[in-house]
Formats: structure tokens, C-alpha cells, sequence
């Protein structure tokens, strides 16, 4: 096997795609990434949105992807007040990987 | 905020797409399919790829991404014997997935 050259040893994965991959695929993250895809959901539709995932880890979640600068959290004025949920630009921007990769969970779903 | 349409409240994340982005976003999954990308590696070699990963979380990913049909492991013949780990045709074909995140990764590197 050629293929495998001495070079490519020393030659680590960088770090930012590292960063974003996790971010990415955290449990549920992806989910709810792409459940908002489609514009602002308030918290209880989110949570209809991705099954099986409890109330506390949404709000755990989204505060994560708040703070990876992914999902904006916006209050609605009245009464009672309602809180939405969106994708800021970074967020939105993640939308061809998204793509990328639900083209390939349907290419080979239940295969391989 | 119209846009938060309640016809979306049933519509479910496709659970395809859940498990190709839980498998690809698991802590080292996305390092170690990357560095597979370029061409099959033996273990020692993928331990340097993915800086931080002990040997013996690699062995444990290797085995979920072969069980994922996505890596597959080869013993080359001779003395010592060595293995090697390269990406089926279903991993290789995550390529254009892992592209984009890469791209989105680069384009918001220390902002937002």
C-alpha cells in the first residue's frame, strides 16, 4: 500500500473543521440545526420537531448553539411574551453541508 | 413572527439524516474519516493525524465506522503483519459533505 506515505504522518487535522464537526454532530445539534432551517420555531415546535430529545437538553442545546454564534434567541413583545428561536447568518450558512449530508444518508440508506 | 407556521409542528427531522450526523459529528469520527480521505493509513498513522485521540478511542471508532460500513480494515500480508484502515465507497462518499463543512468552518473562523 503506497498510499500510505510518510509525509501524511506528521499532518494533523486542522482544527477549526475539527471544532465545527463536533459542534455539527452533537447529539441532537444537527437536528434542531435543521428543523430551524426552514425559519424561526419557538421552543415547544422545536421540541415537536426532533423526537425523543427532553426539554432540558433543548435548552441545553440551544444555548450552546447561541454560543457558537449558530441560533439567535429573539423575545416577541406582548402578552404572554414568546420566545423564537432562528438561525443567525453563520447558521444559515451551514445549510450545503446540511444538504451534503442528508443527499448521503439517502444514497445509502439501509445499505453498506 | 408568521414564518413559525404551525403545519411544521408534526413535520419530524428524516431519523436518516439524524444517524448520518450523530455518526459523522461523534467526538473524533469527522478527524479520523478526514484524515482517511487522502488515502488508506495504518493505525500509528491515523493516531498522529488526529492529535489527542488515545489508541484506545481509535481502536473503539475504527470499530464503530467499520460497523457503519463506512472504514474497512485490511491486513497486508507478511511479516510483521501490518493493517490498514481506508474508507469504503459509502465513506469515501462523504467527501462532498466533509467539504462544505470544511468551507463553513474556514469561512467563519473566529467570528460570529
Amino acid at each position: 500500500m503506497g498510499a500510505t506515505s510518510a509525509s501524511r504522518q506528521t499532518q494533523g487535522v486542522c482544527p477549526d473543521f475539527h471544532a465545527a464537526i463536533e459542534l455539527v454532530g452533537k447529539r441532537w445539534t444537527g437536528a434542531i440545526v435543521s428543523a430551524l432551517s426552514e425559519g424561526p420555531l419557538r421552543f415547544g415546535q422545536l421540541g415537536k420537531a426532533v423526537p425523543g430529545l427532553s426539554d432540558r437538553l433543548l435548552s441545553q442545546r440551544l444555548r450552546e448553539l447561541e454560543d457558537a454564534g449558530v441560533v439567535e434567541r429573539e423575545v416577541e413583545p406582548g402578552a404572554p411574551v414568546k420566545v423564537s428561536y432562528s438561525l443567525t447568518e453563520k447558521g444559515a450558512d451551514l445549510g450545503p453541508a446540511m444538504s451534503e449530508l442528508r443527499a448521503w444518508a439517502r444514497r445509502w440508506k439501509r445499505t453498506g
